[in-house]
Order: C-alpha cells, then structure tokens, then sequence
C-alpha cells in the first residue's frame, strides 16, 4: 500500500480529502499529520521522477540518420512514390493505439503527454503493433506521438483528459491574440527534439524490418484546436475567425506552418524518418472557398519547402490527409501539390478516387474503420470489394479511413491485414 | 425568496443538501425540519404545475385543418415544387435559435423540452424571427421542436443540459435491446400531439402570413442518438452496431420510420403544417455503402408513405436534408425519390449541385452558417455569389448550410436575408 502510494501520491491525498470532508473535531490531529504526510511524500515522488527522467535524457545519444540500420522492405514507400510493387503494403492510423491491450498495459502507468516526451515509452508504443502482427502482414510503423505537440511547442499547455480528449488550459481567445500569447517562432530542435529523440529510438529498434512514418497535424487543424481549446463538433468558433479576422488567421496560419516545416525536416534528418504524413483532420468542417482560402495553401506550402530542404539526397514519400473534403475539386488541387501520395477518408469510393487522381498520385486508404466491428468473414469481403474498386495495385497503400478505435478487437485488426497480404495474391479482373 | 423557491424548489433542496455537508451534530434538527420542508415545497410545487399544464392543455382546442388562415403568399411552396417564382424565397435553419436576445428571454425560464411541450410557448419562439424580420424579408417559418421528441415517444427520458446538448437518461446499448426497452409502436397522436397542437396555434396565429414548416430527425440519425445516448463527435458505436447487428439496426430503423411516417403526416392533416423537412443530420460519418443500405432507403420509404397517405388534396412539398453526405452518387439517389426539394449543406459548391441534380429537384441552401460572422458587405458578396452559382432562380430556396449559432448576431442574419431579397431582383448572367 505505502509502496503504492509512492507511486501515486494523489491517492494518498485524496483519501485525506475525503476523510477531511466527513470529519469530526476528534480526528482533527490524526488529519492534519495524513496531510503533512501526503505533501512530503508528493514533493518527493516530484523530485524522484524529475532526477529520473533527467537520467533518461542523458543516458539516449542519437545516432547520424546514415549509421541508422537500413531499410530490408522499402514495398509501402515505393508505393507511394507510385512505382509497382509486388504486393499491395498495408498499416492503419493510430495503429498504436488503445485497442492493444499491451498498449493499455503500458499507457496506464504513464500520463499521454509524458509518453510522447520519453523516446523509450514512445518507441515501445510504436512497435507493439508490428511484435503483435510481423513484418509479413504490418508494412510500416508510425512513431507514437500527438499532433497536438506543435500547439505545445508554441507556448500552449494541453492535457489528455480520459475520457475526454486533449483540453487546453487556456484557449486562444482569437487569432489576433497570437503573437503577444504564443511562442510565434519557438526553437524546434529544443520544443519537439523529443520526438526526434523517440523517431531515432525507433529506427534503432526496428533494425530495417518495415519504414517508420513520421507526421504532423495541418496548420488549420491545430489553429483550430488551438481556439476551440480541444475538440469540437462543428468549429464554429475556429470557423468564426477566418470571416471575423481572416488577416490575423493567414499570419498564425504561417506561423504554425514554419514550425511545421521545421519539425519535418527535422524528423528525417535527425530522427530518420523514412516517410511523412501530414493530418487536416479538421478539412471537413470547412467550405470547399475556405479549404481553398486556409487549408490548401498551407499543405501545398509545407510539401514544397519540405521537399526543397530535404533535397534528392535525403528525400521521403509525403502524404497528405484531408479528412472530409472529398469535395468536387479538391483531390484534383491535392494532385497539383508536391505530396507523393493522397490519403483518403471512409467517405469515397475507391473507384471514384481512381478517376478523379487519376495516376497522378498515389492513394492510401480507405476501409470504413467501423468495419472491424463486423465478423472476420465481413471484414475480408470488404477489404477484397475496396481494393478491387482502387483497380490498379499500382500507386496503392491500404488504410483505414480514419483511426482504430478502442472497443476493436486486435484479431479483427489481423484480419484487415490479412485480408490485404491475400488480396495481393489475387489478380484483378 | 419565499417566491423564488416555490418557483424552483430545486434551489431549496440544493441548500439543503450543502447544509447538511457541512453539519455538525447540533444543527441536526434544524435540518430535518429544512428538509422536510423542502420535501413538502416540491410536491406541492410539482401538483401546481401539473394543474397549470392541465389547463392549459384544456383550453387549447385544435381548428381543423381546412379552418386555418389560408395563405396570402406561396413562394417558398411553388419553389419547393420547382415552379418559377417571382424572387428567391429564403428561410434559416434553426431561425428561431439562442441568437435571439428576445429567444433567450423566453427560453431562460422555461426547461427546453417543456417548451417543446407547451404549444403557447413552441408557438411564440417559431414566430419570433417573422416578428423581428418580416414577411418581405423572411418567406416561412419553422415550428419550434426538436429531433429527439421521437425517442422520447418511443419512451427513452432525454434531457437538454445546458452546454452539453441532449443527454439521454439512460442510451440503448444495442439495437437488439431495443424490442425490450423501447416502445416500438407508440401511439403518435397521444406521445406527439403537443407538436401537432403547437403547429395548429402556430398556424392561427400566423394568420396566413407566411408558410409553416413542419419536420422529423430522419431513422438513422434518431437511432445514433439513442446509441450513443446524446451528440457524438464520430459516431463509432452507433456505426459499430450496423457492422455487428445488422439485422437488429434494420429493425429499430423500420420501427423509427414507421413512427415518423405517422407523425409527419399528422403535422399536416391535423397540425397545418404546409411543409416538411427530413433531418438526417449524422449522414457524414456514413460511407458511401453504409449510406446506402441504412440511411437512403428508410429518407425513400417517409417520402413515399407520407405522400401516399397525404394524396394529392393534402399534399405539401417535401425536403430532405442529408447532412454532409454529398458524395458522388449520393444526390442522384435522392433525385430518385419522392421528395421535391434537396437541401444542401455548406460542403458542395452550389453549380456543382445544380449540375448533378438537374431541373430534377430543387434546391435549398446552403451559405457556409460561419459566414454569418463576418462584416456584413463580406455576407452580401458570399450570397451574391453562392446564388450566381446555383444559376437558374427557379426551384431555389435560399437558406444557410446548417443551423444558426448562438453567438450570431441579428443584424448579421438581417444581412443574409437582405442580400437575398437584393439579388433576386438582380438578373443573372
């Protein structure tokens, strides 16, 4: 129990609490030395954790991206460069995640946000799925981490309420308020080295087995989350500022996309990131005029300088999400941009996709995820039924349409991943 | 203060409640006494109400249909059947809404689903837009309702907590309990009339100015929300349940339907109602396929009852609003149903529309709602150009592309509805 205690002193207190609230004045000493007790050991197990995760820091050294171990599968990042492979590669967002048990496991004894900032737990994360699946059904890894990290960087707090979602302690009332309220510039390696740290880390514990894919969130997305100050289910207050105050809106919109810029590169060249993706999750909220005013420029902004700083010699495969714009004219406007390769949401058909991208891009994607709630038999039939719709095996990485969720079944998962490595043995008709 | 805690007992109880917290033993027959008094506040409380709803109820005598104020001015009806017009008519989604100051007055003293319940009141907030705007401005109004009087007369308890949105009491965990828990053929008449009896006063005391709409939550979107026991922000366990209980799902949606159908033809043959919209608000975290198989077919099946029972003496025109599901595919299913007007919402570019559906159907819609914050030359420039692009003026409606928001302002909705009367008398290029 003491020992229990020490790890969670927060019990400790609120047992105090409560006993205080139904106290009698007898008990009145015995609460007083529970309080004095709860408060050393709180600011010990302070200090204690401090001293450890400072020995953590210095004990991880990064390793030069060209001593990293290399690359024995490179099936899922030709495909998205476009080029034929001889299977169809397959991963699915937030494949780490919470549908694990071995996740739930190891997340329980750690705080969202403190897993992102300690590179070993976030490498751990990372790598469940593939020790759960292999190689042979699990085509890449994606580093565990949030696109909320970037707001962070920039002077916001953010806390992971369970239950809940991410919640800012304090919003930003309107984008007029950045530049006196956050960090409009702040130093990149020194705000986020820690998922640089983690993406090393990981390259180091793959040993080559599959890609790891590093992302971002999209400037609008965190924008908005930055004003909403956590999720939302219409962003009409996001939404209200690009009419109310469009000007200061584009001026933090740039602000975030530098960051962006920055944290990407810095994710392949010090991290050793070997592909990246960038999140608007938030795309559908928007009109089609808005995504054209606030979301296109920006993504299309990132690919090109991202593209530009990396140059031929240490380039990645880029992919772009835009969830819910499936709008008449935006895949086309995505084809015009510098990404490799367009991931799509749930909301279109693959056939649809086909044509309208054409073979300009490639596309990842794009099973309805609540699919996988259904019988492994369902499941198969229509994973078989979307990739025959997306035709060509060419230019083709399976996904989901959106993120696992964490009432799924892993063996469900396993059967979404087998259903992909078998449908790579069939021949299209 | 006597006053004001006969008025809201609750408030008694409460200080009741943290006196006893905070007791000490020698306060504790002080504080029997406070709660038996309040105990005594409430029931006699609850019994004056109950008498003053019972009157009221007594006094409110339905006018048959065919004895109601005809109206001086079908515009917005002959647009719904596609018929030219001399201008564009115009309504706003949730025009009786918190944006309001004089909505708010009302509203703050009375529970939101007792005004839903008191005809006198539903009646009062519907006309309150047409008394601010004007019949010049404003071509119809909307009964003052909501979706989820459905579930409720399928028995599940809902409440409206203030900042939060509906909360179910207790959510259905799956569509298979739902023969067990829920009543699966209310009696419409005796669960709904106060809706019925809210759109008669309505009609009376709208003396013929302008259109009165009626409307339903369509099967889907009904049944979302009493699996996820209130708003969601993805959806995943209703969607979850089409997967895993297919059979199930389509059994409670066919027992929604059946509901619906009775209820909206009952707001026209006995409540007036000269118009009826059908929201399937969810659509947008449907596939394209999910859609399809529990979405389409049930929005097909209302409108083709509800005309047949109607026939051609009573018929209304009648509007399907499918939010957020404008994929390809999608609004030409609908142009094969019997409803007579497609309402858009903001994510399809209005020349896009017309093209898809042709002279087929009309159109409603559907200026991105988020423009209502901004200066109101900027409104003027976005309606001009949103009604450019629907082209022809005939079978149009002009609306937003969804709901009013709270912190909108009057003058702004002023705004839209000016520049819509503006430009219909703009001729088009």
């Amino acid at each position: 129990m003491l020992g229990q205690l020490e790890e969670d002193p927060s019990l400790l207190l609120f047992i105090t609490t409560v006993t205080t609230m139904l106290s009698r004045p007898a008990f009145l000493a015995f609460e007083v030395a529970l309080i004095v007790v709860a408060v050393v050991k709180l600011r010990s197990s302070a200090h204690k954790n401090k001293k450890k995760m400072e020995a953590q820091a210095k004990v991880f050294k990064r390793v030069p991206v060209a001593d990293l171990p290399k690359l024995q599968d490179d099936t899922i990042l030709q495909a998205m460069y476009g080029k034929p492979t001889k299977r169809i590669p397959v991963w699915m967002m937030r494949q780490a995640g919470r549908y694990l048990p071995e996740f739930r496991a190891l997340r329980v004894e750690h705080e969202f946000f403190k897993v992102c900032r300690t590179p070993e737990l976030a490498c751990r994360l990372t790598l469940q799925p593939l020790e759960r699946f292999g190689p042979e059904l699990l085509s890449a890894c994606i580093i565990f981490s949030d696109i909320l990290v970037v707001p962070q960087a920039m002077g916001m707090q953010v806390d992971m309420v369970p239950g809940k979602g991410p919640v800012f302690a304090q919003r930003l009332e309107r984008p007029s308020d950045a530049p006196s309220r956050l960090v409009m510039k702040p130093d990149v390696e020194k705000t986020l080295g820690y998922v640089v740290d983690a993406l090393n880390l990981t390259r180091q514990e793959l040993k080559g087995r599959v890609p790891l894919i590093g992302f971002s969130g999209a400037p609008f997305t965190l924008m908005a989350y930055m004003i909403e100050g956590g999720g939302s289910k219409t962003l009409s207050r996001a939404k209200r500022f690009l009419y109310e105050e469009p000007e200061a809106s584009h001026a933090l919109l740039q602000a975030i996309t530098d960051v962006i810029v920055e944290y990407l590169v810095n994710q392949v060249t010090l991290g050793g990131a070997q592909a990246l993706q960038v999140f608007e999750s938030n795309a559908g909220d928007l009109s089609p005029r808005l995504w054209s005013d606030f979301s296109l420029p920006y993504l299309a902004q990132i690919a090109k300088r991202v593209k530009q700083r990396l140059g031929e010699s240490q380039r990645v495969p880029l992919i772009v999400f835009s969830r819910g714009s499936n709008w008449e004219g935006t895949l086309e406007s995505l084809c015009e941009t510098d990404y490799d390769t367009i991931g799509l949401d749930w909301t279109i058909d693959p056939a649809v996709a086909r044509q309208r991208v054409g073979g300009k891009k490639s596309l990842q994607g794009n099973l309805d995820t609540a699919t996988l709630y259904a019988p492994s038999e369902k499941i198969r039939q229509e994973v078989f039924e979307m990739l025959s719709k997306f035709g060509s095996k060419q230019g083709l990485i399976a996904n989901l349409g959106h993120g696992m969720e964490p009432e799924m079944k892993p063996e469900n998962a396993k059967a979404f991943l087998e259903a992909v490595r078998d449908f790579s043995g069939v021949s299209l008709l």
